[in-house]
């Protein structure tokens, strides 16, 4: 157990206007370390205690411990390494680590960038990355081994600090203090030097997370003034077309700034009317690096805003006036951990540890950080097609992570944050206009189209939004992007799944995945076209939604691949995840991908007994090491038999013994899952957050109901792991979850009742509850029958 | 002599509708061929067939031959040939000689793009080439020397037209027949195909005009329909971050489309979901070329339509809906026509020969290219500060070439020019509120500054505006814009001249240029004082004005490098180019550069008869070899002496025997330039147009007077070669020019009448002549005197 420990600084800074909170791992133990200096009653805030913005940051977790306002524009985080692509190779893993920027077993900190990706699989971003520094001035980020050779620092996590919309660290090789917060567009720092010389800002603008060295288009930056540089970056990386405009604007006037070019530029103009390297205003090109040099004669303390933008520079700093027009930083703080506080109430539990609480509230802060608002405070972005849109009416939104999120971070923001979820829908619908295609998001970041993975999911959001009341838009405009998205032959095998009903693994990898999948999708299209009232759409997209059928093999008993033949493809091993036809996933763990037609599914496999089978197969058989070297994204912690919980495809399978006559191996496998695969340590994601849907699929599985087939109103009831819970609806109303005989064992429903009537065959309807009342969950420690 | 040909085509598609002139060059004859067809009385156009854009396209004159309209944002042209930089080296004649992209000597033709600068040494441009080709389809260019080895075409100058806003020419590779027109904004091109096979136009966006490796900085392209394709094209060269942003609409759609990427791209997620080269709408990339195939089964025609802005592919959409909603290419045609005609008569002129007229209208018409309308038709364009601006109650303009520009070129517009003059002041002043240092224009184009070549000539346009009642705006803003210039340390030297008094040339290059434009430039903001009613600056600036005076080395009789300890600059070589403290000149070309005090110059320099003699020594007195070979942009041709016309700084010397006692001189001095160096032929411009100022030289001395001090109100007289003019003075009257006894060797005035009043001293002011009446020259073939 270590020290939790707070610097002079934080003495100096933290006065007293609120709790914090020291999360310390070390060695096996687990120790939440509240640490409360003084409450002012008006500054009280609960929730944000209760979460560890480490957990998630060591090993597949891929979060970032950084400062962020909930769905936040700016997060503002460390990046611990910056891993260049082009000598690490495409999926190493000294890249693939690094996709938030932050590896929790890092000894140094290379400096503070303000955009990351949560719980990703692949990357992008770590834009604008600012490290303080004192002495001799390096502009390299030197390595990790030497951290001399460059402007890093060692840190240590007995001086950091992180929780909600605050970050602190002690950059040992500086002796510099560092802390961060935000608001919605704005990065906030402050940084506390040791003394008043030779301290500088390195401000590298070649920094980048998966970097690699075609990746800086263009940078482009002016100092308007002494306190204020404006500028863009321009990438090419996940997304190919990308600029971000940023302002600066600095507590301490300048007394020098200059930069190094590490690219070449054949005009000389410039160079021959002026030293451009020192104090010269106006700077463009490939790959820049920075420094400046505030007074700081009478004040060892710098603070420094960036507010960024998609639109333009004069954006960005009317972004940073608008929202932040002060500098008290403390209140920064305060105000994002109250915006903090408001989101994380919406959900009130009381848990059977304190760790639990830890790992619940931090599941729902990390389902909380993406899509991030992709908007300025004038409501303008910029948008797919490079033009400048404005949003009227709704708050725009960008990274959709589709292919995770429409499982159960979608359907948990219909449950609690009904606004937000009606403006994620626009959002897409505003990404089809856009669309050259046009189809509707796939996966989508800062007006970029990235086509990670494959469906096109955005139709199951909609349709869950629209069936659960939370879009509050035009239905039939959405039925038309959902239509022409699955219609636009040029999409993924889409053409072949067309004609022949499947997709053929030899015209199109990954076959049997994507035909599973379209044929959801399509399902969510028909109930799209059922509340637009168009019956013909309904029953066109009705009969595609059984085209998964035409991918089961009744001579293997699995979901197979075929070839444009019809034939199935052979030799098939239910094992493999490659070459079968699945994506992140094998037969055994994708074949069960039917959501919308499990009854349908389980009689085409021979019904509810060959399936339950499957089922206790699927979670104890053991993979291969072999095997599980070939599988991306999971280690061997995150696996049950071959359920593996890091990747998305089986979230959904806990729960289909809920259609077999043992629903108490939901019960039991859902709390086995949320006992052995979340923690309140750093490395208690056992495999990528990817954007919240990992952490969605727990507050879901705690809560005691998951939704299985979004875009239904249906609700399939597991095993709570709350003691109770106050959910608040949004319409006024608020549903209470009680449990009785809650215990750690104690996995099974003895009996489930809403509003004191018996609830039959573990399911709940949406619109039931939200009708608020009380949900109550009888425990027992062995299975009913 | 050679015959003036005209296709097939032509007589199709020019129905008769106006005239044509066909101009050929062939060995040492020259002839003027008007080819009449048919003049339909409502589109006669009389001007336009007095224009030969043909001149200055051989060797140095750096004009192009392609369509455009007064003053137009696209001024499209075909070029000849794509040297890449990087294989050339920067200064090399092979790429030196493509700043308009196109050699009258070049036997084929590349393509055509889309923007080019008229006339300057060092270039940029070239963008949106689009090429239409037959047969085999290949996406390079090849080579001059192999042309089947790319996509480049063979040419001839007999199936060559080109009068204002109008371009034809057979592409003999492929027999087609390639036709040119525009609006302001938008590009039309008119191919007539032979056969409806296999037709294709290739359309370039790596080509570029002083291209090199890293030009190319971001492509982004839209098929946004069949025959709509958008996106944007982002450079860095000349203008270091550029962005022409482009629409392009075809007559017929496309079949099929497809794409080559010449650099690398990491992330590969397009290329897994698609096979981005054929047909897929979405393409960006650092480095492509693309081929259009549009289905001709119907016609063997095709039309192309290109907007370009500076703000978005929409609003180049929109700029081609609003300038050119139909397709009638001939229409377009005879509006840019009628266009030229109202510009180019706004000086009607009696030459003494044929020859004489094409010679004066094609430098009103090379005077009338630049600067370029900056803006799209709603008033919007990409300012300095890369954010997007609204022209308020101006027309922005773009190009500045301020260092050749402000000595007669700007002054014409004055004269004729009102409106616009006013527009480009305030061009100007939108440029230093958008500038980060914060300085009036040097040599801007596009939303960026080049800082090529020296002074601050901004102001000497401002206060010939203000001077000249053309600058209806805030003179106090534009004396700050001046007096903030004057006063930027970091600029060029002018720290030390602010110390000193001079620039010292151990510190800054070119120092006496520097120093004596400086000079100048300051007495005309102590002008712009003086309408300001600032008198402290008016002192101030007048001081400052004295400048040259510090140059001035009584020992060696001319203006003399010094160093920073105040000493002169030993060796002295008088004659040499380099290295004596002056660019593009030597000090004897160069140090008459006192323009603002030339009697007190004569009067430094020893009296009258001592400036006349160094004069006539100065005409007379020829270059070495060696000499000449160092002097850029110069040949023999171009020469008097050491009087050099292809390079500015001694435009005004010819009038400076005005102001000693043999003015006769300057009488015969500008009548030899007028007959030796401009001549109705390729290459009859003896250096670089300089964007107009060695047309707009032209276009003064043939009237009879010079602006030799911009910024006052006095014009010296010289010697007409025209018989008469008029000149409309765009108040409502007219100032007519006539010429007594006029003839060619009747180089000499007997006597200069303004409205019946002998004119004394050889000088005019504007204010008089902006009266109107008669102007009459009465000539003799020898002198007075």
């Amino acid at each position: 157990m270590k020290r939790c420990f707070f610097s002079l600084y934080n003495d100096v800074h933290f006065s007293g206007s609120y709790f914090r909170n020291c999360f310390v791992y070390s060695g096996l133990f687990l120790v939440l370390f509240v640490f409360v200096l003084k409450a002012e009653a008006q500054n009280k805030s609960n929730f944000v205690d209760f979460v560890n913005p480490f957990i998630g940051t060591q090993r597949m977790g891929h979060t970032f411990p950084g400062a962020t306002v909930p769905f936040g524009m700016v997060q503002l985080s460390p990046d611990t390494d910056s891993v260049s692509y082009e000598k690490a190779g495409a999926y190493n893993p000294d890249v693939y680590a690094y996709c938030a920027g932050y590896q929790y077993d890092d000894p140094t900190i290379v400096g503070f960038s303000h955009t990351h990706f949560s719980g990703t699989g692949h990357s992008d971003l770590g834009d604008i990355l600012i490290m303080p520094v004192s002495g001799q001035l390096k502009l390299n980020p030197g390595t990790a081994d030497n951290p001399e050779s460059g402007y890093r620092s060692r840190f240590s996590h007995e001086e950091e600090t992180a929780v909600p919309n605050y970050y602190q660290v002690k950059l040992q090789d500086y002796n510099i203090n560092a802390e961060l917060t935000t608001s919605t567009r704005v990065g906030f720092h402050r940084y506390s030097f040791e003394d008043s010389l030779q301290n500088y800002l390195v401000l590298d603008l070649i920094h980048g997370i998966y970097n690699y060295d075609d990746k800086n288009v263009w940078t482009f930056v002016r100092f308007e003034n002494d306190t204020l540089i404006t500028g863009f970056r321009q990438t090419s990386g996940w997304a190919r077309t990308r600029t971000v405009y940023f302002a600066i604007v600095l507590s301490s006037p300048l007394v020098n700034y200059g930069h190094e070019k590490y690219d070449s530029s054949i005009y000389r103009g410039f160079y021959r009317k002026f030293d451009e390297t020192l104090n010269f205003p106006e700077i463009a090109g490939r790959k820049i690096r920075m420094w400046l040099q505030p007074d700081l004669s009478d004040n060892k303390e710098l603070l420094v805003k960036v507010g960024l933008s998609s639109v333009s520079a004069k954006a960005a700093l009317n972004n940073i006036q608008i929202e932040v027009p002060h500098w008290d930083f403390d209140r920064v703080v305060r105000e994002g951990q109250q915006r903090w506080d408001d989101e994380l109430s919406k959900i009130q539990v009381e848990t059977m540890s304190e760790d639990d609480q830890v790992v619940f509230y931090t599941a729902l802060y990390h389902s909380f950080l993406s899509p991030i608002t992709y908007m300025d405070v004038d409501g303008r972005y910029r948008g797919l097609d490079q033009e400048i849109h404005h949003a009227e009416g709704f708050t725009n939104y960008t990274i959709f992570s589709l292919w995770d999120t429409y499982r159960a971070l979608h359907p948990l923001f219909n449950l609690v944050q009904a606004d937000r979820s009606h403006d994620m829908a626009e959002s897409m619908l505003a990404h089809f206009d856009q669309s050259v295609h046009p189809m509707l998001p796939v996966w989508s970041h800062y007006a970029n189209e990235n086509w990670c993975m494959i469906g096109y999911h955005s139709v199951s959001v909609l349709v869950d939004a629209i069936a659960k009341g939370t879009f509050k838009g035009d239905i039939q405009r959405a039925l038309n992007a959902a239509v022409q998205t699955a219609r636009y032959p040029l999409y993924d095998g889409l053409k072949y799944y067309m004609q022949l009903g499947f997709v053929p693994e030899d015209k199109s990898g990954n076959a049997v995945s994507k035909t599973l999948e379209y044929a959801y999708d399509d399902w969510c299209i028909a109930q799209i076209a059922f509340y637009a009232g168009d019956t013909n759409l309904k029953m066109d997209f009705e009969s595609r939604a059984l085209n998964y059928q035409h991918q089961f093999n009744p001579e293997s008993g699995f979901m197979q691949a075929r070839l444009s033949d019809g034939s199935f493809k052979w030799p098939f091993d239910p094992y493999d995840t490659h070459g079968q036809g699945f994506i992140e996933g094998n037969a055994w763990n994708y074949g069960f991908y039917v959501p919308h037609q499990i009854p349908e599914m389980i009689a085409l496999m021979g019904g509810k007994s060959v399936v339950e089978a499957k089922l206790d197969s699927l979670f104890s058989l053991e993979l291969s090491d072999e095997h599980i070297a070939k599988n991306e994204d999971i280690t061997r912690d995150g696996i049950m038999g071959m359920y593996v919980h890091g990747n998305e495809p089986g979230h959904h399978i806990p729960y289909l013994f809920n259609y077999t006559d043992s629903p108490d191996k939901t019960q039991q496998k859902v709390r086995m899952i949320m006992e052995n695969m979340y923690a309140n340590a750093p490395d208690g994601l056992c495999g990528n957050d990817d954007c919240g849907q990992m952490s969605a699929w727990y507050i879901f599985s705690a809560l005691g109901f998951y939704p299985v087939c979004p875009g239904s109103d249906e609700y399939v009831i597991g095993s709570p792991s709350v003691k109770s819970a106050t959910i608040k609806l949004g319409n006024g109303k608020t549903l209470k979850i009680l449990t009785k005989n809650q215990a750690k064992k104690h996995y099974y429903l003895k009996e489930v009742r809403l509003n004191g009537l018996t609830v039959q065959d573990f399911k709940l309807s949406h619109k039931t509850l939200m009708q608020g009342g009380i949900l109550e969950f009888e425990m027992q420690e062995f299975p009913v029958n």
